[in-house]
């Protein structure tokens, strides 16, 4: 039997602060930077590339933070599960993610190694290249998956990207369990087509194990899963094996098949985009708060692109403006 | 005798991370905060505050800092003399301010106490609200002062905002000596209409003194320096004892008494105006710039404002646009 769920989303994610700074393609390719792409670095590399970028501001993110954050923005009440250290960049996750109305409650670790961070250059095209240093996150313990906390929301959300360390992917599996053992959902974001390639093997298996009920990726991503140049055939493939699949498409909007139904939307009109960090992140965030409120699956995908295109507009991954206000002028 | 100088400006000021947070009227008013103003804050304060307060951005700052930034945006050479800790937020400001292109060589203090930060909370009606919250800057010692360093400036910069610590205040009145010994101009801001209450009379003695060439200053500044309401006659009064004062006046424009002969721009257009922060650091940037190229008062007044007008049309007090080129588009 599943009980009242006390949260709308609990989600486990990597506690990072981006430091975002512009940059052009010949400084990208003097650093032999991997453009539109997620990279992890080491520490070396971090305090090189750091030195060699320009004048950056640093706000919070994290892939999974970035969507509860917006999640939160939009009215659900959201518990984060994330590592960061005892350290200034730590507190500035911390507070970002407390000011924005989540719970989160996982002490800091030491001060080695530092909370984590992600170098972003974003580029006169506004696509953001990314190289992370993953620091304290790669130390998040099963045992700060809280039993009582997963069984308490309705939706556990997880990002890709944490799969890249031992630590936070058995918490993650064992949080999985703990949630269907509760009737809970499950959602999960591919987050990178270079994350999809490093664990495909456990990706595929995740999906047909049955572990997840609800799939984000971008086209890249899909195609990545699927090993195939054809969108349509990855979609269709996959579709069959999970209850909701999700797609981005950028400029291109977004595909949902839900229960074997398919529907699209288009992006929503932006002035101008100025740095296209975050935005799988928010129509995540935008969508599964649609999903929660019981809206159709079309509405849901619009408030995912409505999310999505307030983040682009500005520099950094987690939403400014107030998206209820936007979406209520949209859908009413 | 002077040499030719290698530095255009050697500045001395504090090193902040400005910690950036939308907040409204209500929320100022709550925390008894003073619209518009510079306050100093304690540790606690400045936890309790930041607890407080909305998701933040964190973009370096400093008043002298923000106006070598704008000058080394504008082609001038600059270096730095402020003090930071050994911590995250120092290599931050210590970053941003390299990534600029400026030379600043002072090696961070210990841990603690931190490096210095400001709390600032914009408005929807763009105006700023200050919290700082000194840390290691009031730890920048006299020994910090290098003579040569001094010595090699064409101009010293200082800022009145460091006149609140004992040991920046003995560092910067031994570099006004370095400095004229050396046939240098000293330029200085009174930073903020508080700042000169509470040192008033060591402002009034500097420029009495012959301490000062260059004194930067807005409306309440100078007002409160003469302790008059009536603006004419504060700039009339201070013009009379220093070689060039200039006095920035917001949407007004600005002023400049330049060897007793006055001059005026109005302020140059801003499509929205979305953070007041660093307009007063910017303004100065631009006067100096032009002031080192020996441009006509009336065009380094110009400069002044144009470097302004970017830095209110963004937040943070560092520019973002390349300033060199909105100035060759407006000047030739």
């Amino acid at each position: 039997m599943t009980s009242e769920a006390r949260y709308d989303i609990v989600a486990i994610g990597n506690a990072i602060v981006d430091v975002i700074a512009q940059a052009d393609d010949v400084f990208l390719e003097e650093e032999q930077l991997n453009k539109g792409a997620m990279t992890l670095i080491d520490a070396d590399r971090a305090k090189q590339l750091y030195n060699d970028m320009g004048t950056a501001r640093e706000v919070s993110g994290g892939s999974a933070a970035n969507t509860l954050a917006g999640a939160s923005t939009l009215g659900r009440q959201c518990a984060l599960i994330a590592q960061v250290a005892d350290d200034q960049l730590g507190e500035v996750f911390s507070h970002d993610i407390r000011a924005t109305g989540i719970d989160f409650d996982v002490p800091p670790i030491g001060k080695q190694p530092p909370t984590g961070r992600c170098l972003i250059l974003v580029t006169p095209d506004a696509q953001r290249t990314m190289n992370t240093f993953l620091g304290a996150s790669q130390f998040l313990s099963p045992a700060s998956v809280d039993t009582a906390l997963i069984a308490s929301g309705a939706i556990l959300y997880l990002e890709g990207y944490l799969w890249d360390a031992a630590e936070p992917k058995a918490a993650m599996a064992q949080a999985i369990d703990i949630a269907h053992e509760n009737g809970r959902k499950v959602a999960f974001t591919l987050s990178d087509g270079f994350c999809v390639e490093r664990h495909r093997d456990d990706f595929i298996a995740l999906i047909q194990d049955g572990k997840l009920d609800i799939l984000f990726a971008n086209e890249a991503e899909i195609k990545s899963l699927c090993e195939t140049e054809d969108f349509e055939a990855a979609v269709e493939q996959t579709a069959k094996q999970i209850e909701t699949l999700i797609v981005t498409r950028s400029e291109k909007g977004a595909i949902a098949v839900h229960q074997g139904e398919s529907c699209a939307v288009d992006a929503e009109p932006v002035e101008k985009v100025i740095d296209t960090t975050g935005a799988g992140d928010l129509f995540a965030a935008g969508f599964l708060s649609g999903y929660i409120e019981q809206r159709p699956i079309p509405d849901c995908l619009t408030i995912g692109a409505i999310a999505a295109a307030e983040v682009i507009s500005h520099y950094g991954a987690r939403p400014e403006a107030d998206l209820t206000a936007l979406v209520k002028q949209r859908l009413g």
